[in-house]
């Protein structure tokens, strides 16, 4: 799929049918989360594949909003070992890069995903890193879940050229 | 260009020609960034388009590794309003994942591009917000440098297994 159709068709997706996807395919997805760029290209993410009914409940009891992932074909936990980080900081933007990257080689793929917040939810994140057995230097950044679709959202217009200043801040 | 092929070819480019960059292209860049997913949906990202020397060399003197600034064809320092937040902290994420929509609209449309980190370090975001003059709600979170590549980089291989657990943390 072209790159620019799926920047812009992409959509979180909340249903899914009841369909496996091959581990190919999952590990394209993850192999495109590991190309983003990252501070200092320390390239500090770790991620957990959650498949398991068990595991899915368990990750998703800790996620207000994410109770679809117990329907989801898998779920990724992106975590960083901040013992990596060369620029301390830099952890939430180096994987919210490699999510993005997620999300759009999944669209791509014909895969439907919706991120699911953790950080900097401390209670979020304290049960999360429990649930998963994470080491101390490890914390979760973020929940992914994928499946194939079973719904088809708007595609409104969100181009605003409102938010685009030229040279300094005009308003 | 096929989403993953931009997606694993995207490198930081930091050497430009000395070419324009036409409007249309810039705007696409824009309206890449304007559909990255966001907390709530909330959308929080501003921008502001740099490319008057004059504003490209201020910029550049409060990043550190971002001499390159002044070279590029145009920059774009991506900003959140912190006003618009309905669940506080995430603006970092949202502003993240639309910096990565952009990097990777340009380098299909073969623009070069590299990412150079402002958030979370104090003394940039204070510097960059004076010679913007940015309102005391909005907060920049990165530059982005963009021109036409007068430069290849190499192409590691970065899928790395070893960053991959199953279920739980395994190692």
């Amino acid at each position: 799929m072209d790159t620019m159709k799926a920047i812009l068709e992409r959509r979180s997706i909340r249903k899914y049918r009841d369909s496996e996807i091959p581990q190919n395919d999952i590990d394209e997805i993850l192999k495109a989360a590991m190309y983003a760029p990252s501070a200092g290209n320390q390239r500090p993410w770790e991620f957990i594949i959650i498949k398991s009914s068990e595991m899915k409940k368990a990750v998703c009891e800790s996620l207000p909003h994410g109770k679809m992932l117990a329907d989801a074909a898998f779920g990724v936990v992106v975590c960083a070992d901040l013992s990596k980080e060369k620029f301390p900081g830099y952890w939430v933007q180096d994987c919210a890069a490699a999510v993005q990257n997620m999300l759009l080689s999944s669209h791509s793929m014909g895969i439907g995903s919706v991120w699911l917040g953790v950080h900097p939810v401390e209670e979020r994140k304290a049960a999360i890193s429990k649930t998963l057995g994470l080491p101390e230097n490890v914390v979760p950044m973020g929940v992914v879940a994928f499946g194939i679709p079973d719904q088809k959202p708007d595609q409104p217009e969100r181009f605003d050229r409102s938010l685009i200043h030229e040279e300094k801040w005009q308003k």
